[in-house]
């Protein structure tokens, strides 16, 4: 399978990225840049955007980017520094580092910005890299 | 004000909370227990709940229990292991312990635990604490 | 191979461990308890203790715990929040909590506290689990 | 106070930094480049660097970047991945970027590279910035 089957796999029938508004904007082996829109019911009690969101969309370009590579990966670990605040309407877009692939452990830099280019998060996450391979029976 | 009136001022008109169906379970200065139920729009296209769910509830919990001391919190840095995969309808509870709280700093580990009492996630939350009290004008 | 005869493979002809001076307290499968005393040479420009000393005190025994269970481990991402001050003369000794440990995975939590039983230092850190068995030609 | 007396001020009289044989490359507000070289005394049971020698001089350039702005500060979370092992021998150099200042709060990543130029390990720091100031009384 090639790394858009594999991501069309995880991201089809996929609900909560449905509800986030994630779209696809470029991806290859190792890599994938997400795209999502802030919207009301994504506010915090400050209206600002809850932290979840950002999390949520590194940690589903971290999935997306690991598995692309053809072997089913897990999380390790994965953390998250948010340094601006993102407001209502703001269009949020990753980008990713690979930092280290061996044959069992993957280790990505994300950052998350705004339209203005300005850095709202930076996300390190670590994955295991199983066995197992995409499109295996 | 009282920790419980300052997490009512940041819990109500809170829509991403709202959205998540967060319910407050008990909460004093420096902690706040949280629980939600999966819905299907929190899955992911492994029909398991997406990690920025359990990181959500996660972070909502560290938020509303540092600014219950009664100062104004803002998140450093944050990180979270998903270590147990989490279904459609389990029940999320989270507890937290304050391993450390200095003048200006704040250090949270909050465990996720499912409804079987199995930790499903380990988050680790630092916040700066500024010198902006609630309630002050 | 028991969990000692792992760890004294591991300890013994380490250049570093020894000139930490660091003693073992107690071990066995997933977890070793470990102990140093700050010397002059160990400490900062302030005269308070490297931030390097309680790392790699944490760091070693997370080596120790994880390795004893059998299987050579690699880390994976360790992290560390340094919390209170530590002085010269100070007795530091590690406690150790496995919070999760699957198949492939170890992650620990450790906590170094100094001789008044005060916390000074929060670690958390992941190991992929090898194949390979300690003790296996 | 400049960058370097500053860095001058917290180096000199350090004598963690004289036993790791740390030498100072470049710095000024914000960055700092260091650099030693792996001896005997540095390795673990394996003969390959013990995780605390890198750590500690990530740290290290983490404390010197952060103080040169001018304003004391003091470290909130640090977290290191080590992607490769170190040798007897290797010269161990740190790069750095302030990822984010604000006024309370400066993130950094910084890169540990070997003589051949590859990553042996990745380190993100996030730092306090307290309101003394170098050079006060």
């Amino acid at each position: 399978m090639t790394a858009s089957e594999i991501i069309d796999q995880m991201f089809n029938n996929d609900p909560f990225s449905k509800w986030l508004g994630i779209e696809r904007v470029e991806e290859g082996p190792g890599f994938c840049v997400l795209k999502l829109t802030v919207r009301e019911e994504m506010l915090n009690g400050f209206s600002i955007a809850h932290g979840g969101i950002s999390y949520a969309l590194a940690d589903s370009a971290l999935a997306f980017s690991a598995n692309a590579h053809g072997r089913k990966c897990v999380s390790v670990e994965t953390s998250i520094s948010h340094v601006q605040q993102v407001m209502l309407g703001d269009v949020l877009t990753t980008s990713i580092e690979e930092i280290s692939l061996t044959h069992k452990i993957g280790i990505y830099n994300i950052t998350v910005r705004n339209q203005h280019d300005v850095d709202v998060a930076h996300f390190k996450g670590s994955v295991y890299r199983s066995e197992k391979e995409w499109g295996a029976n």
